[in-house]
């Protein structure tokens, strides 16, 4: 395909480290030539394939959520009280209902909600840039998984739509479901136990049970993702690692600890130094961050 | 496509049904049509893929591992034992190596062991009937799914080359698994803790977290599986519900209640009986058990 396939990046050296990885593994000439059962690409989601700031989506709808219960909360409360308060906030909002309610909570949810600065649904703060890459790696024979802190439950209501990709590859943490024969049928309900939180060295294990191989592409933007890339580094096919680094203020956001979760960016960042990792600068390497409304 | 694809099928009600309902939910002008993305279909394994008497391959593999690592046991003393025995067994033999040690043993297992009935090896004793069936919905744009209770790393080791699907859809009970640093890079290490047993109610939720969509053709053969059959039979769309029945002391084996784990099939026959699912009669419906050696 000679079209500009990734028309949203600059032609900057980081745009061209990934064509060139792509044109690479699915040369069959190429000394780096990769079968097509082997690329696999897995991506983190808040920060790395939409924006992720002020607030997460997933957290806004559980504020939203837990004042329609009665029981209403704020941010302050929940920085306040730490780990526990986010859990029982989660207890509150994520559990109780069966799994078809909760995805129409969500699905409504999404349909009103706006983000605060840029107006517009969140599905619609995807970062274009990435999409056009889901695309180009999708029409090169890889199979895109999103791999993301945020709930599977939550994720599916709206990202296997906008990313293009089945709901099976569409994983993050995971809270227990209880199975029973409810008054409509047999049904799924939702429960306060937490099963995975699929961050940090969590990531590779859930990459290992939900895919059952090593990916040859992972994008992160934290020290959450750290485990993710380094697995996939490990790879005997060559590999690419991505970095999404917040250095748009202007457009997006510039930032290298997130204020809700206090996740930084330092030793993702020291990684990608030391092993050549590709680090997006998305000021500079991002001719577009949002698509146009 | 006029030629027979179940040739090991006899020409029963039970082929019957199986040939109509694909050739209703594939036809494009047919009421019952589904499009391809909801084609579904989730495969229990231990006797309902491949031959699990006298005692689960699995649990084979375990006793002889005990052996290789010192400790010793018997299927004698594992019964006398109960489920402590089992824990302390998988614990002692699936634990404590890494992912890629864990299924380089299974492979050379496999590749030794033999059926002590059969004389060939495990992966020999998947039923025909089934492999063809598979092979008709692959080629009907099903994706076809297994959810054993057996370990999902143990599986993969052969399942999906045995039964032709990627390994992400292969799926079993889950250990965890712990991300390290290790002398030869990154590794995940298995632990001895058990994060899901996928039997009985526990399929579903394993089904909705890994597939994200309600099946519409579910295959098993003990109570363990009558709620991932009884979840698929919700599906709004037509669906199928296959009960292997394990009549053939001649060819196989005859039995209701497997003498391992206890785990019966009055239920499931009830309830296949009471909403008119289709009983695979081993004996009578299949010309052929294991494929000819």
């Amino acid at each position: 395909m000679s079209a500009d396939q990734l028309p949203s990046w600059h032609g900057t050296p980081t745009k061209r480290s990934i064509v060139e990885f792509v044109a690479a593994v699915t040369d069959p000439d190429s000394p780096d030539f990769v079968p097509e059962r082997d690329r696999v690409a897995v991506f983190d989601n808040d920060g790395t394939l939409w924006t992720e700031q002020p607030v997460y989506a997933q957290l806004v709808f559980a504020i939203d959520r837990a004042a329609e219960l009665g029981h209403p909360t704020s941010l302050d409360k929940l920085q306040a009280g730490g780990m526990a308060a986010l859990i029982e906030l989660v207890a509150l909002t994520h559990a109780g209902i069966t799994t078809a309610e909760f995805d129409d909570l969500c699905r409504n949810w999404l349909a009103s909600a706006r983000h605060p600065r840029f107006g517009r649904p969140y599905p619609q703060t995807v970062y274009q840039p990435m999409l056009e890459l889901l695309g180009l790696l999708d029409r090169s024979g890889f199979s895109c998984w999103i791999f993301s802190g945020g709930g599977t439950d939550f994720m599916r209501a709206w990202a296997g739509d906008v990313y293009g990709v089945p709901q099976h590859r569409v994983i993050g943490s995971v809270g227990e479901t209880e199975f029973r024969i409810g008054a409509g049928g047999p049904e799924l309900v939702k429960t306060p136990k937490v099963q995975v939180i699929d961050d940090g060295p969590q990531k590779p294990s859930s990459i290992h049970r939900h895919v059952g191989q090593r990916p040859i592409l992972a994008a992160g933007n934290t020290d959450g993702d750290l485990a993710m890339l380094q697995w996939t580094a490990a790879s005997p096919h060559r590999t690419l690692q991505l970095v999404v680094h917040h250095t748009d203020a202007e457009r997006e956001y510039a930032y290298d600890v997130d204020p809700i979760l206090g996740s930084g960016t330092d030793q993702i960042l020291a990684a990608a130094a030391d092993h050549q990792w590709t680090v997006i600068d998305m000021a500079a390497d991002w001719a577009s961050v949002h698509a146009a409304t």
